[in-house]
Formats: structure tokens, sequence, C-alpha cells
């Protein structure tokens, strides 16, 4: 099995709300790009399940959000790595797409 | 469990060969930052066992690599998923940097 997903063009922006599309989903993880228009977020949330997840910026810039009000500059590049169960989110400042993948799937 | 990690500052590039950085290791899925300079590769190669592993361009131009010699335009954003029993690999045209993910790691 092998495919490629060109996101770019596969994806696009929106003024009502982030823009999702799902990249990949098998058995062993789900692959999710979101894209944000400035000033749109994915609120800090979390799920009471195992395994973790990556936030890989793409393009644009933001924070990642985390508990306690936690903010890290998110920059094209940085990645971020969290517990499913810890609380993550992130904030768009410029247009911004982002790459997530959760591992296990869920 | 939260981190994160600024791939652009903290991998570089080499004219002897790629140069690998090792982003997350844990039992749900490993992630590796690939950079290559212009002309670098991945040759295809594959492992015998189950799971998938997708290839993320963050920045640059190549090809993704498969068996019987197929090649598949990389650019910024393009995502490959790929089994890794299947053949697969990169080949860089301009310096390109790339992620690795691998589910479940090996």
């Amino acid at each position: 099995m092998m495919k490629r997903i060109e996101v770019f063009k596969e994806n696009s922006f929106s003024d009502k709300s982030l823009k999702k599309l799902l990249v990949h989903d098998s058995e062993h993880f789900k692959i999710i790009n979101f894209n944000f228009m400035a000033g749109q977020e994915l609120p800090v949330h979390s799920h009471d399940i195992d395994g973790q997840l990556s936030i890989a910026v793409l393009e644009g810039c933001g924070e990642f959000l985390g508990k306690d009000n936690m903010r890290l500059s998110a920059n094209p590049g940085d990645v971020l790595i969290s517990d499913i169960r810890d609380p993550h989110g992130i904030k768009a400042e410029t247009d911004m797409r982002v790459l997530v993948t959760i591992a296990p799937p869920i």
C-alpha cells in the first residue's frame, strides 16, 4: 500500500472555521490536516485514552496550547508531541497549515 | 507529557550524507526528521514487519520512491503513506526537509 496526498492542493481555508482534511486512517495511525485562517483555533481539549499525537507545522505561525494556559510558539517545522490525555490545542496567528498524527488512531 | 521540537533549528545539512534527527520515540510511534542536500537520497528499502509510515515534506522538493522504479513528485505539504513492508525511499532535487512517522515504532 502506497499513496500520496497533496495536502496543500486538497484542502483549503474558510473564514467560517478551521478546515479539516482526513489524510489517512488505519489501524496504525490517523493523520489529519487542519488549515486555520489567522485568529482561528482548535481549542484546548483532551481524551481520557492511551496514546500520543504529534502536531507538525507545515506553513504559517501560531501557538501550541496546553494545560494551565501554557503557550509555545509554533513555527514552520516545529513539532509538538503530547499524550492524548493531556490538554492540547492550536491557535493561528497567520494563516496556518498543520498535520496531526494520532497513534493509535481514535 | 508535552514537548516541542524545533526541527528547523535542531537539525542541519551535510554534504557528506543526509542528516537525521530523532524527534520522538515511544511505544506509540517513532518520528524522525531527515534533511537532504540536493541530490542526496534515502534509497528504496523495506522491512518485513507490520505497520505503516508517513513521510511529510516540510521544505524543498524531490521525489518519493517506490517499487519497480516508481517515482512520485514530493513538494511541500505532500504526504506519502506506505506499508513498512512495501519498498519506499526519497530523493531530493533541492535541499529538502522531511518528517517520517512510523507506527508502531521500529
